[in-house]
């Protein structure tokens, strides 16, 4: 019998949770809404109960001896040595709470359930995900990328998490590629996720609309408002064949090959995954990257270059958290 | 008694080669000009009589079983695995050579020495040296960035060296930083060799110099003749108080700690060891890339931000050539 695990993903909008048997994946799965106004103290109560819930359905048809524990990937800086979390972005109001030891504590003493918790960042935890379950199976080393509303990023070197001396590694999204330029994010200037995460997309296309004499057929997709435009609405109208959504995706593709270059020269990983919602762009986004990460990067180095979407969606998390149990 | 190796940095003026005892350091040293036009063949034949009369020399005091064989850094693309060195750009004529086996094999038929050689690149070995003899003693994670013509790097984390991959970790040279910019080498576009190798530095100045209403005092220094300007006029003149030669430094350390910014966003490394002809411009260069660094990193990534000299200089290559056998 192999062993499993509770693999959770503890986001703003929900928590997902899962039972994952290291063979077999996923067989079980819950969501609920986060409570976030209940604060710190408030989100373990509503996780012991989650885990509670999953680990009975479980113990149906698993040995818990089998069990390697409780898989948690949460946003933000997380500390994976410590356990603890720190300013998550999405969770308005935490500081820096040891979210592991809470947690473990609270299942001992209401749930009578002693099982070790172990944490990480949620980028991390989704390219642990891809690399035990999805897209980076067959790659011993990987950046995954997550293209979202942020630019986050997880490293997998020899099939185990790169963390780096502090546990912060993986942040592709704070790469500087434009130091000259105007694009700024959390006061730094120039780096990807300034240029290349939702909001910029999003800005950066009703700049090209007003700019482009012929205009665009992007207008159809979001009803003329242009409040409302989504990367989604750039998507439909470049398969449309609108030449302006197309020179922005091309555009957005060649800053991320960009980006990845400076992955290619200072790791020597030539293996990309790219996941988040913006990545369902695909090859709009995945083509010029591509060509743009050849133009920059040395001709010896273009040996294995590849970028493959990410294969787990939604489930990365889950799959990822519940992966930091098997590590 | 403690292991011995010895070293050699195979450069494309000299062939600097050292006894060097692993616990006591260079014990003895040599220099002899690169017979650059004798071709692979004729290096090998170069190096071997280098090493046969260092290793009679050791033979006197140090005990052979001791030995555990000899390093070599290459300048270019040198793959540790196979041991063969391409296209080095200081060595010309030379494509793809299995030096590592050539000299093996060359000093068991011709000088009875049956010694393992260990080759790497020249970055890669100096960080390596700094690590174990230099300024990295104290780092368990660092990166080397070598200043010089090129901009140079070797990775070491959890004190061994770390190579990637494919073995061409470390280009910090090719990361881009400015891909809007003009500035371009080796057909990349905004990478920090670019902008800050030797030839760009120049460059930059004697267009400040030119653009500069107040003038500058940097002329005293160069004899007046721009054609002979060099980092080194440049470093006197600032150090003289020259405001546009301040202006210079200022603005290549800005662009150093910019690079640096993407080295701690990727790979979470804190510590950053200068070397290379360049560093000797010192707080010059070192005060304003600090300064970046932490405008271009986020505040929860500063902690043990620091930037040191490397300690080596030229003898930086012997000692990570000889740190290779002792890894």
């Amino acid at each position: 019998m192999s062993r499993w695990a509770l693999g959770i993903d503890l986001g703003g909008t929900a928590i997902k949770a899962a039972i994952v048997d290291e063979k077999r994946g996923i067989l079980a799965d819950r969501r609920v809404p986060t409570d976030t106004a209940s604060g710190p103290e408030g989100i373990v109560v509503q996780l012991a109960e989650i885990i509670h819930d999953l680990y009975l359905l479980a113990s149906e048809t698993m040995d818990p001896a089998k069990c390697a524990g409780i898989g948690l990937g949460a946003p933000g800086a997380v500390n994976a040595g410590t356990g603890t979390l720190s300013y998550p972005p999405n969770l308005p109001g935490w500081s820096v709470v040891p979210l592991r030891d809470n947690l473990e504590h609270y299942l001992r003493q209401h749930n009578e359930l002693s099982i070790p918790v172990f944490i990480d960042n949620d980028a991390n935890a989704a390219a642990l995900g891809e690399a035990l379950y999805g897209a980076g199976r067959e790659f011993r080393d990987f950046l995954l990328v997550t293209l979202g509303t942020g630019v986050g990023g997880g490293i997998i070197l020899g099939r185990k998490l790169y963390r780096g001396p502090s546990g912060t590694a993986g942040e592709v999204g704070f790469m500087i590629i434009d130091f000259e330029g105007s694009s700024i994010h959390s006061g730094i200037k120039g780096t990807l996720e300034s240029l290349i995460g939702k909001k910029s997309i999003v800005e950066l296309a009703r700049r090209m609309i007003e700019a482009s004499s012929s205009g665009s057929s992007v207008g159809r997709f979001c009803d003329n408002d242009y409040a409302k435009l989504s990367p989604r609405h750039l998507e439909h109208a470049a398969k449309e064949g609108d030449a302006v959504s197309l020179a922005l995706w091309n555009r957005i593709g060649s800053m991320l090959g960009t980006g990845l270059a400076n992955v290619v020269a200072l790791m020597d990983i030539r293996k990309f995954v790219i996941g988040g919602g913006i990545s369902g762009a695909g090859s709009l986004i995945f083509d010029p990257a591509l060509d743009q990460l050849r133009l920059s990067t040395l001709p010896s180095m273009h040996d294995g270059l590849e970028l493959v979407p990410a294969l787990l969606g939604n489930k990365a998390g889950m799959y990822g958290a519940a992966a930091l149990c098997f590590g």
